[in-house]
């Protein structure tokens, strides 16, 4: 970013048209002066009554005018809410952390309640001493703490056949990013007796749920000796219901179904089970029939969220903010280019921090807009050197059969007036 | 950390007593088997029925078991819930993100409903250019995000006489910790005019809320170029109502009140107003009676959060996480050490991660307890080399009239039977 732009100079000529006060008007007394605007020249009623008393809230929702930014499922696209999608309104929110709140949540079962005091985790097979866990037990291992994003294999899933969903929420909010506490999944394992020195290449974890649907799912030891995390904690309080309440799993960059809530039982194996969630579901059906499998990771991806369908460009020509976030399962996200003619031409976004292991980065454009139709992608870069494909790009590899693990590029179509809608371009 | 403890050898006596399974029990069919344990061995209603769909929370709050942790006031500190604090359950969180629902909050006449349309910022004073900012515009400057702590430059203030509040969350509560979204200060002051080649030595802003105390406060031209944000976002989303929805300012390191929220003006001036929110308040009176003023930087601090009076011990002897939280206003937290015998000896915590500018740092201490009495201490440091005062060495500098800046080391006694209750120690 230019010196000039940072320190507004560019932007003085839309405010002062706008908003710019004769100096002489605009003194410690303003509120008394003539002026063109009342809510600055007379005094308003937030400014001469009083507010909430602080017993008003012990514990607080959002403001009421931010009612719209909210999960929302589509209604057609499960045959069930106990089995659905609830989606991050990512749209609207800014920064890198998800509330809890309104983080995605996805069951196969329900979101189920189960006390502290009736949690049990079994860790079993091969390991020298079967254990059961109470929550209190896993209070009492050394802790760790990570930001990572947490993403649904199915994320962007109806968009592989075309531009299906109208909005960067339902498009892309099968996805939240928040800090997790909890206990290395190595040190339980430990715990129970699995020598971390004997030769552990060919064995397994399985893990499942105390739900109904147990959501069993197979993990490799290397990872599972690697970054896991049994988490009870996620933003700094408790995980809420939907997200697991009281022990999840965490899969740090890998798909959102391995990370199994209401966690009840590790089972160590010579082999992987393949349960129904990682051979009817969560595999990649290619163009000739066959399936991928173990596609665990979750690539590079971005998708801009503001412009977005479901937030319009509203004010005027000039200064225009883009804005979006990019991950990566293969760890820090090094650079992410912006489009605004459908990949033609590209400019690098400023990351608002450095990118941080398999955690959401925040990308912003700071830009000028003067009502031109724009088609605005993002593309996102990881430190492995991988860049995010197009959508023409992945179809060229795995057909038009696949639901999961669609990473490509979104586009948006930015009208003359400031909306915009999902397209596709072809590139 | 020792290898072994890491790997949760040590740890393997206290579960094996009390929850080890004889593993030819113990299978991947152990629900059937027989046991001691019923939430082992027989399926739970939990894991045979349906939990709730997805439809019924669009936007989330923590389970009924949790009712616990929020916010609470305490009665006789002020003469109305209107000018009043709401405390950090901080004894119950864990990492370092607060959650704006039960984040502190610290109101002057209430917290008052602002809508974004209704909202404007004036600058004004000396610019070239007076300027008045809806919401919309201040969207389109460039922004930046950073994790930063906001702690009350009153917390802890109750302790100077003696040991008063019994709970962490009200003696060190005022405090929380978010990432913020919003445009820097600088940008706005240079779109105004301000130019920051100049002679800014002496010059200063004047900062004041829309609500009816307007919570007036000066800060020097210096800070105000450095790293002041005009934010929007906490945690990703919009700044709750009591936060100071849509608009708050941000003061990294500095003491709560300059943090002023529901931001309407901000002018520039050539000398501090010396409002009462800076003389009659937030000054410490010394011994001698006069006062220390413009104390804006909160010093190196630390607490820890569990086990104290509001989280008691309450499993057996053997392994025991303590934990607590450090910060700084001058910068990084390098170390935090903790005392079980009043500050007699020390032992050198776990760091969660690398101390980050002007925001929480988690710390942990992995020990074994074993019915031991414990004066629990903690001593934080920051990136300036300063080393967190006992309450006896802030005496000797600042007598007993304070209230304002007590950033001594606090001191939990633990009884044998878990147990805590708060203290001073003489030293």
């Amino acid at each position: 970013m230019a010196d000039e732009q940072k320190h507004g100079a560019s932007r003085r000529q839309f405010l002062t048209g706008a908003a710019a006060l004769g100096a002489g008007a605009v003194t410690a007394g303003a509120a008394k002066a003539a002026g063109p605007d009342p809510l600055i020249t007379e005094v308003q009623e937030w400014a001469s009554g009083l507010g909430d008393g602080v017993d008003a809230t012990p514990y607080g929702l959002p403001i009421q005018y931010e009612s719209d930014v909210v999960r929302r499922n589509v209604e057609w696209l499960t045959a069930d809410t106990i089995s659905s999608i609830n989606f991050t309104p990512i749209h609207a929110l800014d920064g890198t952390i998800t509330p809890q709140g309104c983080a995605f949540e996805r069951h196969h079962s329900g979101a189920i309640e189960l006390k502290k005091e009736d949690y049990r985790l079994m860790i079993n097979g091969l390991v020298d001493t079967p254990l059961v866990f109470t929550y209190d037990d896993l209070q009492r291992f050394p802790r760790e703490q990570h930001v990572y994003f947490c993403e649904c294999a199915a994320n962007t899933g109806m968009e592989w056949a075309g531009a299906q969903l109208n909005g960067a929420q339902f498009t892309h909010g099968m996805i939240h990013n928040m800090e997790y506490t909890g206990v290395s999944l190595r040190t339980l394992l430990a715990e129970a007796g699995l020598s971390v020195a004997g030769d552990l290449k060919d064995k397994w974890v399985y893990v499942e749920g105390a739900d109904a649907s147990s959501n069993g799912r197979s993990i490799p030891m290397e990872k599972a000796l690697d970054d896991v995390l049994v988490a009870f904690y996620a933003n700094g309080e408790a995980l809420r219901k939907e997200h697991g309440y009281p022990v999840r799993l965490v899969v740090p960059g890998w798909e959102g179904n391995m990370w199994v809530k209401w966690l009840r039982r590790i089972e160590v194996m010579n082999a992987p089970v393949e349960s129904r969630e990682e051979t009817s579901k969560y595999t990649d059906t290619l163009e000739d029939g066959t399936s991928r499998k173990w596609t665990w990771v979750m690539d590079a991806k971005s998708v801009v969220t503001s412009p977005s369908p479901q937030a319009p460009i509203k004010h005027g020509h000039g200064p225009l903010v883009i804005t979006g976030m990019a991950w990566s399962g293969h760890g820090k996200i090094t650079r992410v280019d912006v489009s605004k003619d459908g990949g033609k031409t590209w400019e690098t976004a400023r990351l608002a921090k450095a990118g941080e292991n398999k955690a959401l980065t925040r990308f912003y454009l700071d830009t000028e807009w003067n009502g031109e139709e724009m088609f605005l992608q993002s593309r996102a870069m990881d430190e492995t050197g991988y860049v995010q494909p197009t959508k023409a790009q992945l179809r060229e590899v795995r057909g038009l059969n696949s639901i999961y693990h669609n990473n490509c590029i979104q586009t948006w179509y930015v009208t003359a007036d400031g909306k915009a809608e999902n397209v596709e371009v072809s590139s």
